[in-house]
């Protein structure tokens, strides 16, 4: 059945080969709408006005997989923007560990199909007990938004390929533009400039989706790989995540994703030279910190892909086996254009090995399932 | 030098082929001595009185690799135990984030040697703006010791081998003491037999212990593994992270802990017959769905190794691969016991592969720089 309906909808793939390669080119258009939505055209924030960040001292945000990594992001976000404490769980602990939640908590629940059963089951359960549920859900008629306070729809459009890409890009633009509405609403002055910056990711990452020659050369390399680890720091950690997630899922590689800074308490010892490690680090505060822990990895005879921007590459490309330049970004930004490459590795990588892109084994859209 | 310092100290062996070897059997005595030093003979806690818990709200646990294993069992056990939110935080990744810290919080730090660079960072960060600064450590004259508030040592004794295990073990025992501690000072009431229960575990350790042929079988196989999965569900979580660290550290296998709800979010793609796959799931309130984790694995052509006790063992071990059948254990306890299969894997395998166990390549028994 399900062949019959990736059949039919063929005709959609708008010339490209795979559902996934169309999702990817489409999110300068995608967060375009976001942006739309939850910007006005003199840039004031016009999220639904019930989300009210001043009656909670706290947030709590559930989801899995790769919405999970999103909050990850968010969570950086609100501490750094917004002086809010945050609490990131994946939806399958967080609903049978029982945590105590108090009235002046904000629930979040971020799926794409908006059915994830675990992430559903976590929201009955803070239900009645958070000062508000807030459901980020790409679909509007679905089980989590009925069951939210205040809905977010993504705008990201359709998402047929089970690795989540647009969806992913979407999410973080709105979880970025609440942090920025919690920052005003408690009285913390943000950074001016961070409202525009964000009209120029779509063009960014036009930009960024050019480099896809060069990774494709790249990823025919990485496909040799059996083990592959990502690497990253502070909001480019849960991009290492994202990146590794993506990689499991379409090519079998076994990828995991680090905290640059874990690295040496274990996982350094897997490092030999037939582990490609990939790095992200654009050139912000904890640049020369990700770039220590990646000259680690090149003494132990570690081959590394780094993916950083011009002046991230001029002071640390040597010695790399690769280095794929991204445009500049405004730092807050970063983890929203990084992780083009993180899908275009893992999409490419996939193609080189010849595995079903858009339809990987085991796995399937949504987890209506425990 | 180091090799001289090895050499020098090998008579403190004990007739065991490696440090950690002797170190993994000294957990009963360890785990003595740190019960005989927070339980009194009447089972009452003798945690240190400055140890107060009623001026805070919540609890911050900073650590590094295993040691931030044993904080997240703490978050569960303080969660359940005391109802009292928690945030675990790799010290890497929280010292740079700068997340908002309220003087209603108390500060813990976790680290073997207490000189961990990240941790000790972590722990100034925090000093002056939490109520309390916690240092756990195994070494009383350590710098995390010196600029804590109030001190917690170990009790483990020397621990040599670069892979953390009896501090490992004894760090889980404290923080389940301070998890009742905790829940009395907040007037909850905590399950009466616990701290007694807790002076059952030398014991099923000991009985634990007895299953190293068995162990050592199933580890000859593993060993031929590129890559392995270890899954747990809920307090078990920590402890299949925690087995994959060790088994990384050690073998060089790429092993990795997931949490089992997790698995169909992703990874399930990476699952084949070359991928043996090791749940661990005593027969707890979470078993029928770690076990139905464990059935999509299995129904993917994957290996299991389960390790579970007699009950589960009945239940749930037709189709595995191997059944590894643990002493019941009261349910909170289970982390404890857990924790030795774990070691005896990691051990077993890489003394199958010929690794150098005491000193795995590329790593250090104590990080003391970023």
């Amino acid at each position: 059945q399900r062949r019959i309906q990736l059949d039919a909808t063929r005709v959609d793939k708008d010339g490209h080969k795979h559902f996934m390669a169309k999702e990817i080119a489409e999110q300068p258009l995608a967060i375009d709408r976001t942006l739309h939505a939850y910007l006005s055209e003199i840039d004031e924030i016009t999220l639904p006005d019930e989300l009210d960040f001043t009656k909670v001292d706290r947030l709590t945000m559930v989801a899995c997989g790769t919405g999970y990594y999103a909050c990850m992001v968010g969570k950086y976000w609100f501490e750094q923007i917004a002086k809010m404490p945050v609490e990131v769980d994946v939806a399958s602990e967080f609903r049978y560990r029982e945590p105590p939640v108090s009235d002046r908590t904000l629930g979040l629940f971020v799926s794409q199909s908006g059915e994830t059963a675990d992430t559903l089951a976590a929201l009955r359960y803070m239900s009645g007990k958070a000062d508000q549920i807030v459901g980020m859900v790409n679909v509007s008629e679905s089980s989590i938004a009925r069951e939210s306070d205040v809905i977010l729809p993504l705008y990201a459009g359709p998402e047929i390929s089970v690795a989540s890409t647009k969806a992913f890009t979407c999410q973080l633009v709105i979880l970025l533009i609440m942090a920025l509405r919690a920052a005003q609403q408690r009285g913390i002055a943000v950074p001016e400039k961070l409202p525009s910056d964000l009209r120029a990711i779509p063009g960014l990452i036009n930009q960024a989706l050019t480099l896809e020659s060069q990774i494709t050369a790249t990823c025919r390399e990485l496909a040799a790989a059996k083990d592959i680890i990502f690497l990253g720091r502070g909001q480019l950690y849960p991009l290492a995540m994202e990146g590794a997630l993506k990689l499991k899922e379409l090519s079998y590689i076994h990828a995991e994703g680090y905290a640059s800074g874990e690295l040496k308490h274990g996982p350094i010892a897997l490092i030999d030279d037939t582990v490609p490690v990939l790095v992200m680090a654009p050139r912000d505060a904890l640049f020369d910190k990700t770039i220590s822990n990646m000259q680690e990895v090149m003494a132990r005879g570690g081959r590394v892909v780094l993916v950083t921007d011009a002046e991230g590459a001029r002071i640390a490309g040597e010695g790399t086996s690769e280095v794929i330049v991204m445009p500049q970004v405004p730092d807050a930004l970063a983890p929203i254009l990084y992780a083009i490459p993180a899908q275009q590795i893992a999409y490419y990588t996939a193609i080189a090995k010849g595995t079903d892109v858009d339809q990987p084994r085991n796995l399937a859209k949504s987890v209506t399932v425990e």
